[in-house]
């Protein structure tokens, strides 16, 4: 987004006065030193803080500095190996599959998408599994590192049970993203990243905290009610283990919730069972004692191996204008391309700062005075 | 489905006397001959009819033999090539190119699985895109090929524009399915195969057939407006070029809408934009003047290459164990697995046969003599 279209941001601070807006630079160097103490290397520090910041600058919170802690809590009370070795342990033609030793998603996340990018220029496409692996965050990044290098970038993970299978009351499968990136002529390109749930739980929390009612088709009881109106309630149903999260398409059938819990099925045979991870029931979370097992897959496409990329960033440009220049439905702001919304936020938070919410701010400071480190991320009394 | 669970049809034929009951073999013996006379080759008419049957023997009669009379028109009339020379037009590690030469997609989709799986048994994985192709049928079919060789078969198509892009009214994306065979130590397989629309054309068609009220969230107007109520109604103004059917996830993005057509927007770009056919407002149908040039894409993986085929049945064996397991929801009839009903559908038929509404019947039995040949699928006097 440039100067003269001004300045937009996904999921806006709200109410502002609960913000304080860092720059993404001193954010991540603060939660890099948070992982250094809790025993991470300092590359490794890095690449963890850089995918939370990516999600914050990205408007996606969810996935951003406020699950420092929860990554801290596993690191140093049981749960998380602080020093991984992670390990090609197969290696076939254009696949291979990664042993994550326990460590951090992330962590093996960017290194299994270096595996899956040069298999992919020598073999036009590729595959690399991940198992015995932590939550990596948001699974846009993964497909932002192999479009960086000029490819087509595909990512999958499964995650701790959220999400009721079609048919089905109980929590048995997680949200289970995929993110594909397309790289363009010049950025934004495009990134479709979803979660195969009907909602992320981010979302909620977003209608909790601006008071807006959660509507029918989102959440429902371990009876199979449907769950709705108050989204703080609604949470702490959620949070409590008492609720769950509806498939893309909703309850039943009648709009597809059997095409979003299939998808959310497949895409953990392929990240889990595939893998050699855990899979639907069995993922635990990062501070679970058991190991969480989480597992991820990493494919790229070389554009190159089909067309020539100039025509490719053509046809590409060219459909893209198509759908810019249909009807906008009445109800509608505008015509956005998947990704150009977290990409036009993080032009934004590049300019002006991430909004980051003064709770999050103190826990940070807390976790960081806890660990010997004499920073603050922040100074709550100026702000 | 064994005899003892009974009969399963998920698509049962109503009103039953508007139907005739036939032996899948008798019928594509009899639509095989159609083809060869509308000029394909034996083996070429071989595949066709393969296909087709196969949609009507898993409950998928949108896509079954109701399509022939669509194809020969599509022949016999300008557009598209019965003797099409299907090339590989480029050959790189484990990807490939074909040019399907404007004829029929099923006979590329059959070539391309073959390249598709050669490939994923030396590299682990593979990826063949088709270009200057036409309408191919069921997505699921190609996937249960590459099951059948013991491979994970996926495979997507783009088709003529039906669907609403999000926050749009009109028509700009295909229903552009996505289909994922995985094996099982024994059948059925698992099959996902999903339209990325909330819904396929042909379960309005059912919804008319049972005088069933389409409900808000499937269809809109040109002017975005929701349209509801009379099935037969709403089935003539899409048939005319009125009304879009929405996305996955419906309108706007509250229940996901930017989700489906996200997915669908995905699946063109590979399918459409990266193998050299059309794309969304430029595919086109079977009988249009203009070449089709519809673009598919067909990836296999080979357990093999990650982990011990009896492990990974073993653990797939579990999963599905434990889905069967969850509780029902109180308005569920059963829990399925993805492809279970089409299995459990083909099954059925197989024995008992495939239900031919009479009107299909005629239309085929006009359709031969017109072709010169003799024998009748059925004579429906007798029914």
């Amino acid at each position: 987004m440039s100067r003269e279209e001004g300045l937009y941001e996904k999921e806006p601070p709200i109410p502002p006065n609960e913000y304080v807006r860092i720059r993404h630079t001193v954010i991540r160097e603060f939660v890099s030193k948070i992982f250094v103490a809790a025993g991470l290397s300092s590359s490794d520090s890095w690449i963890v803080a850089d995918v939370l910041v990516t999600a914050d600058l990205m408007g996606i919170s969810s996935h951003g500095i406020q699950r420092v802690r929860r990554y801290v809590d596993g690191l140093l009370h049981c749960c998380v190996n602080p020093k991984p070795k992670m390990r090609v342990v197969r290696d076939f033609g254009a696949t291979a599959l990664i042993d994550a030793d326990n460590g951090l998603g992330h962590i093996a996340g960017v290194k299994a998408v270096e595996v899956a990018v040069e298999k992919a220029k020598k073999y036009g496409i590729s595959l690399v599994l991940v198992k015995n692996s932590h939550h990596y965050g948001i699974a846009g990044y993964y497909s932002l590192r192999a479009v960086e290098r000029g490819l087509i970038g595909v990512s999958t993970t499964n995650s701790e049970k959220l999400v009721a299978y079609v048919n089905t009351t109980t929590r048995s499968l997680g949200t289970n993203p995929i993110a594909v990136g397309i790289p363009r002529r010049v950025p934004p390109p495009i990134l479709f990243d979803a979660a195969t749930s009907v909602v992320p739980v981010g979302r909620i929390e977003v209608y909790a905290k601006l008071g807006k009612k959660v509507p029918d088709g989102w959440v429902i009881d371990h009876e199979g009610r449907m769950l709705n109106g108050d989204a703080t309630k609604i949470l702490s149903e959620i949070k409590a283990g008492r609720a769950s999260i509806l498939p893309l398409g909703g309850l039943g059938e009648e709009f597809g919730g059997h095409k979003g819990s299939g998808l959310a099925f497949i895409i953990d045979v392929i990240s889990g069972v595939l893998s050699g991870a855990a899979w639907g029931l069995h993922v635990k979370y990062t501070t679970d004692v058991a190991p969480a097992n989480v597992g991820h897959s990493f494919a790229a496409i070389d554009i190159d191996a089909f067309m020539p990329r100039e025509e490719f960033y053509e046809r590409i440009e060219s459909y893209i204008n198509e759908l810019k220049s249909l009807k906008k439905h009445p109800s509608a702001d505008r015509i956005w391309i998947p990704g150009e919304k977290a990409w036009s936020t993080m032009m934004t938070r590049l300019q002006i700062g991430v909004p980051v919410h003064i709770k999050v701010c103190e826990e940070l400071n807390l976790l960081a005075g806890n660990l010997g480190i004499s920073e603050r991320l922040c100074d709550i009394s100026k702000s």
